[in-house]
């Protein structure tokens, strides 16, 4: 049996159990998360969410690229979210590499480069600040009022703000 | 007192219960799920996720863009997974509206243009299909012998897979 039949199986589970009505399209706490696609970062755990509350925006690193910036636009102008929360953690894959090493690697592999940005960093908090930075100066998010970024430290569980 | 401070609270309170221990960086089940940014698909409740299990990439509609590709191509070489699950569902937001609108929309504001597809879409089964096949023919994603969609049926709960 694949994981992926064993998922089923939890799934068959879920829906057996699911009890939650009817719930609205759009986010009843009116926040999108965008966050690392750790698996130790268990979004809603760590936030009390229940099904209808938030967006949850995830990627490797929890950076911001373009499709991150489409999902807020899309969140904020037709689901009406107003509040953004970004979230990087200790011990992430993405301080592991570099852009130039991991592209290199394919190349050599397959034969052509990856046409994307890895979107390696080094420095965790800074590079929340890069994507605080990221969202604040794009001209298609319109609510920027509550835009902030946090650590997540995966051995403690603890969020932790990046300020400046 | 914003949403993210309510949040907040709630992530305090995680930390204070948090007892799983030093989990490894690599999905314990070694699986990656791209599903929709929707705030009624509980990903971790559906497939009876625990911390440390899966790897979980999120964004409006659950379409697979260039920053799913590089998601998945950093989850598989670097972390190890090797299965892929696909999920869209009904009463999805992409539903709702059509590419050349949403832009325009946002041109007549603004006065630019997104330079970003919106990713809109008309039918659910005929995008998990464009989804998977978009992974499927991606020459730096190595592990393709389980990439499998689904639709999530937002008042039951239930997953169904999309074949064909």
């Amino acid at each position: 049996m694949s994981v992926t039949d064993e998922l089923l199986t939890n799934a068959e589970r879920y829906a057996a159990d699911f009890d939650r009505g009817e719930l609205p399209l759009p986010p009843a706490k009116g926040v999108a998360v965008v966050a690392c696609m750790d698996a130790r970062l268990n979004v809603y755990g760590l936030f009390g969410l229940a099904e209808g509350d938030a967006h949850v925006i995830r990627n490797a690193g929890g950076v911001v690229t373009a499709d991150e910036r489409r999902s807020l636009a899309i969140s904020q102008r037709l689901l009406g979210t107003r509040e953004i929360i970004l979230i990087h953690h200790t011990d992430c894959g993405m301080l592991t590499f570099t852009d130039d090493g991991f592209k290199q690697t394919i190349h050599n592999e397959v034969g052509i480069k990856p046409d994307w940005s890895a979107e390696a960093f080094t420095d965790l908090d800074e590079d929340v600040r890069q994507s605080v930075g990221r969202i604040t100066s794009d001209p298609f998010i319109p609510h920027k009022q509550s835009v902030r970024g946090f650590v997540y430290d995966v051995k403690t569980g603890r969020l932790r703000e990046v300020t400046g």
